[in-house]
């Protein structure tokens, strides 16, 4: 498992949409027979392509498998009849499928007369494809608040200014978030107002070949000459002002998995509130402002009890002499 | 000068308001003769240690002296007359005194005919008294502006609550930095509405027989029930609202080296205004609130790049778990 834990995570591998996958076939003496991965969307299944390589071979082997098998035919056929026409005596799983559309596959070999396994390393499979798990176990994206600001929580100045609050070294590692994410959100009121482009660049400030989804949140019109609606990357306006709303049409009409909300303190504060913050990156500034746009809006919070709890899950300074910016990452405290 | 440093750090002998001096006495071929250090106010300086364990070796002999013997008889006669009636034949200090009233030595020695050098690890003798000496140099304490807020830069909820905003090993690590410094500061509207103790307590929440000086400035009076006005600690009521006015009242009244600032954000605001904050520690919390005070009040700042910018000196995670917070210390930056 190990061995096709590491095929799944192989260089190259596009995190989105699909999950990353590894499948290694074993004789009944041991000998590896054929292995294979994932390479991403209209690619094959790991399995098709261990199966292709041991061609006669997987006949009595063992699949072991860092996700359940599909039953459901998508862009490649079922893997769970390829398996079961490949005289496959039994399948090993990290992870059961979490989708329930493809869901079922252990199901339907066990029928077929195959030994099936579950739950080997499934922690390591789980962290292989974070996002999409918990998309698919939640019915929405898995959402990252991302913010600068001062020390004393400022993202603009009095007049509005806000470039820069954060480093350069900072901003290119929020970039690198971006990258890891397949949907970047910011609210109407952003657009107008800042008008970010939302592109991911790198050190030399080309946009990369693959670019998240661009997504607008709101009920407003969006002014033709924004930025965001270049041709850089796809955009999509999400007419509703809703939170749950906006993070269900991106899951189930875009098939996205990994929200990078970059928007104003009113849109933060409306997903804080609806409990839609599933992980917080700050980069704070070592500067002082007194004055200016918060990072958060209101959040109906009265007295101290109230307030919103994370747990600090990592600490980095970012940059170095009067480029030193600090990055907390922080998850909602787990009610205790 | 090595060792002479180590004794000047032993254990025990107290920051205020003296500073630490060591002294060590070496004979023509090199043999240490007598050591001494300074134990603190009323007790005999450094080098009249020294001569008293030398006795007759100390004739001939060269003192090495972290800091420039004093040339006025203050609580102790003058070092300087010491040393010349002891027949020492060389002196070599790390840093020269820079309290104009102590000042001197090097220069009256050398009237006498002693051979003087100045300098050797001046900056390790610098930093074993940091405040005293920012403090005779700038004719005023050293400011560290200490504050605890959420991410989102708020020290109190709505409704005023803040206890508590960090976490009890963030707190109990401020009571250590306070017990580090001479005086603790605080406006007189922190009294009137937070009723702050300000006292240094231990785990237990005792406090601990040597207590800082209590400042309150402002200019209204102190109601008397105030817990700042308990036998616990001295307190003095500096009735003005200039920083510069108080900073000087408490250096040329009460010989105090370093501020531990702790007041609200007018208090706050006023000394970063004035540009009297020589460090900022801040401990900041992974909460939000979106509402309630900020840690500063206004500075007058319209623009990011009116944005009063510091240098990250610390980052430290104080706390495990749920009670981790975020310590930073920050210094001003420098014009470039």
């Amino acid at each position: 498992m190990r061995r096709a834990l590491a095929l799944a995570a192989s260089p190259g591998v596009p995190l989105h949409p699909n999950p990353r996958v590894g499948c290694v076939l074993l004789a009944p003496d041991g000998t590896v027979v054929g292995e294979g991965y994932h390479r991403g969307a209209g690619s094959p299944h790991a399995e098709v392509e261990a199966l292709a390589a041991a061609g006669d071979r997987a006949l009595g082997a063992t699949a072991v498998v860092t996700l359940e098998p599909c039953n459901h035919t998508g862009r490649t056929g079922p893997c769970v009849q390829a398996l079961i026409a490949a005289g496959i005596r039994r399948v090993v799983v990290a992870q059961r499928d979490p989708n329930p559309i493809a869901g079922g596959g252990l199901e339907a070999l066990a029928e077929a007369g195959i030994q099936v396994d579950a739950g080997m390393l499934v922690d390591d499979a789980v962290a292989l494809n974070r996002s999409w798990t918990f998309a698919h176990v939640h019915g929405r994206p898995f959402v990252t608040w991302k913010f600068a600001s001062t020390l004393d929580g400022r993202s603009a100045a009095a007049d509005g200014s806000s470039r820069w609050v954060s480093s350069a070294p900072a901003r290119r590692d929020a970039h690198l978030l971006r990258g890891l994410c397949d949907t970047m959100l910011v609210g109407t009121n952003t657009v107008e107002v800042d008008d970010p482009q939302l592109t991911v660049r790198d050190d030399d400030d080309q946009p990369l070949p693959v670019q998240p989804l661009r997504a607008v949140m709101g009920e407003r019109d969006l002014p033709e000459d924004r930025r965001i609606l270049d041709d850089q990357a796809p955009t999509v306006h999400l007419r509703t002002r809703d939170p749950a709303q906006a993070l269900a049409t991106l899951y189930h009409d875009h098939e996205r998995h990994h929200v990078f909300l970059e928007g104003g303190p009113t849109l933060a504060a409306a997903f804080l509130k609806a409990g839609l913050v599933d992980e917080v990156v700050a980069y704070v500034a070592p500067a002082l402002l007194g004055d200016g746009r918060t990072a958060v809006g209101q959040l109906g919070i009265q007295s101290i009890d109230q307030a919103l709890r994370f747990d600090l899950v990592d600490t980095t300074v970012i940059g170095k002499g009067p480029e030193a910016n600090v990055r907390l990452v922080l998850t909602p405290r787990k009610e205790s």
